[in-house]
């Protein structure tokens, strides 16, 4: 059996937000999409079935996190992480830039690559681009992403001018070093901090390279709303049409809604799944924290149109308690809740640009979220 | 629609060991039955469906932790703890007497009843033995046990004789509270410390106040096998063929087997679920801890044989990851394979009751868990 090529299919544009399909050897994704993280070759708080059962399509895993702890050499030897962790739809890999640039005040990056301390043990561990893109590999993700420097914040134009170019040659390091299978795609990483005119270079530059899809990382990394949305703009602009790009990290669902605006296909953010494990569920009204007291005796759903296991089975009461007595069924329960809401909101973008209403969708969407949370029980 | 009467019905004999039936108000449960503990209203780490499916038929919940959160007015207003927590099967509550005495070190006793700190948030609370069946009656359990008082181990006579005074007085007023409602039963709890003239005593005085099950209590409270096993007999021995007998809080498998062919058809332990959320998984072959390190590349399930999501979709080498990385999951699977382990257990024990072939079904239990583990994978 032979797996099908990597390809990404444009379906529909509409007010600058596209649905389209990616294929891999794991299966297909419909885009915009958002990835669940699982970063220790779970997501937490969930069984792949229970993920599945939300709507996701891929996931993403951390290399940072899986390099040191099993080791990539052991997932391999264990047929691959969709075998490890019973996951058999697509998988991301993120390469562990990010990681050891926010977990590492230690590391030392010089042009070769990064030399970094284990957070677990403080063991020394030394990554280049190539050995990022063997680890991946060795993991068998679908699609793998470059290793690249995360450009600091704040960061002078000297600076991020010289963060990009490392971040530039090391991507076409990984170009080089990626062994091309079928169903398995390389995407580079726009950086260029928060600077237009080198978000654009960095695109351009990588289009030039030339990548099975293009990410966009280094933003909420601190700075403002409209500063993100400007870089994410420039970035996005010099992009082929034809090919997925992805936002790194981000985000809360008013940020993913304005950046499917800008043209955006895939999202990955550990929201939902933090927020689930301390009381916090996203809804069609905002965010509601289920630990308040006024939620104790409450008989109704969290949210009577969402069917997922929380809302369809447990009143706010029973989560209320479950998360105050620290129960892990709360976890598990809002965890689930939350990858629900952003599942279907991801499917509700997707109907709306397929039927050519999207502006208006997220219009309401967002309209409802400001509306904040139903009056309390009395 | 009108509940069925509480009833057992005593379907085999064979060496000692019964197999039954109890009918409830929510459902039948098939004895020789292992109740997994529930005791915030939840079976920690699993979903109800989950616990549904290891063959759990009835949960136990804890009267002490529910009283003081959320209140047993809160779960009443809520339509009931079945409908608060999602479990439509029979629920048994015991009545707080244990927790009352192993949690609580400043608790007073007086005949009237007990007061005590919460340990939760030092409160005092006072708990008589009508108001333990209040409680319990508010939850709305299917079964319904007596407060009682644990007696102390080690007790003198004099001091084992006054407790077990005050047990049988309570035990009276929990008969007189009791109200009846079809499908809902009140059990006796036979205490007497060590002294088995003691147990005999209290089983024939109980079965003199008329209860519609008796269970033991105030066993494997720091005493060896064989003087519990002693308690265990004389306890039992005075009770009627056609009422349940409920050995409360025991425990291991090899425990369970010796306390079946005693005539016990009912049981509750924390054991498979707390092993389950600190890696000891419970197999044919023993007892397996998932953190030790020659589990790490070992890519055998846990146990070949055992249907369960752990052992069906999952290497040991990945319960191992997880239990070593604190993913919630691990907790999650190894607490369904242990009640999985535990609900086979019961139904063998059944189905070697109906065929006559208990004491070998016993033996040949017993002899697989002495082989020990699997040989290290090499």
């Amino acid at each position: 059996m032979t797996a099908p090529d990597f390809g990404f299919s444009l379906l529909d544009v509409c007010a600058g937000a596209r649905r389209g399909k990616i294929t891999t050897a794991h299966g297909t994704v419909d885009t915009p999409a958002f990835m669940p993280v699982g970063t220790a070759a779970t997501v937490k708080a969930m069984t792949p079935q229970a993920v599945s059962d939300t709507g996701a399509q891929m996931i993403l895993a951390n290399t940072y996190h899986l390099m040191l702890r099993p080791g990539a050499e052991t997932v391999a030897a264990l047929g691959g992480l969709h075998k490890f962790m019973n996951w058999r739809r697509p998988i991301l890999t993120d390469s562990g830039g990010f990681q050891i640039w926010s977990l590492n005040k230690l590391r030392e990056i010089d042009a070769e690559g990064v030399t970094f301390r284990s957070h677990l043990d403080g063991s020394r561990h030394h990554l280049t681009p190539e050995r990022a893109v063997e680890i991946q590999d060795m993991l068998g993700a679908d699609i793998v992403m470059v290793l690249d420097e995360c450009t600091d914040h704040p960061a002078t134009r000297d600076q991020a001018e010289e963060s990009l170019r490392l971040t530039l040659d090391w991507a076409r390091r990984c170009r080089d070093a990626f062994p091309n299978r079928p169903g398995h795609g390389l995407f580079g990483i726009v950086q260029g901090g928060m600077y237009e005119d080198l978000r654009e270079e960095a695109a351009r530059a990588l289009v030039g390279i030339g990548f099975h899809g293009y990410a966009i990382g280094g933003l909420s990394v601190g700075e403002d709303r409209v500063t993100l949305l400007a870089m994410l703009e420039a970035a996005v602009s010099p992009l082929p049409e034809d090919q997925p790009r992805y936002l790194m990290g981000v985000g809360r669902p008013a940020d993913i809604l304005q950046a499917v605006a800008r043209g955006v296909d895939m999202f990955d953010c550990v929201l939902p799944t933090r927020s689930g494990r301390t009381s916090k569920a996203f809804t069609r009204r905002g965010e509601v924290n289920l630990r308040n007291a006024h939620h104790s005796q409450d008989p109704r759903p969290l949210d009577d149109q969402c069917p997922c296991p929380a809302c369809r089975d447990y009143s706010r009461a029973y989560l209320h308690h479950l998360m105050r007595s620290g129960e892990i069924l709360g976890a598990m329960l809002l965890t689930g809740h939350n990858l629900r809401f952003y599942q279907d909101m991801m499917a509700g973008i997707r109907e709306a640009v397929a039927t050519d209403t999207f502006a208006a969708f997220s219009a309401a969407f967002l309209g409802e979220i400001e509306t904040g949370d139903i009056p309390e029980h009395s």
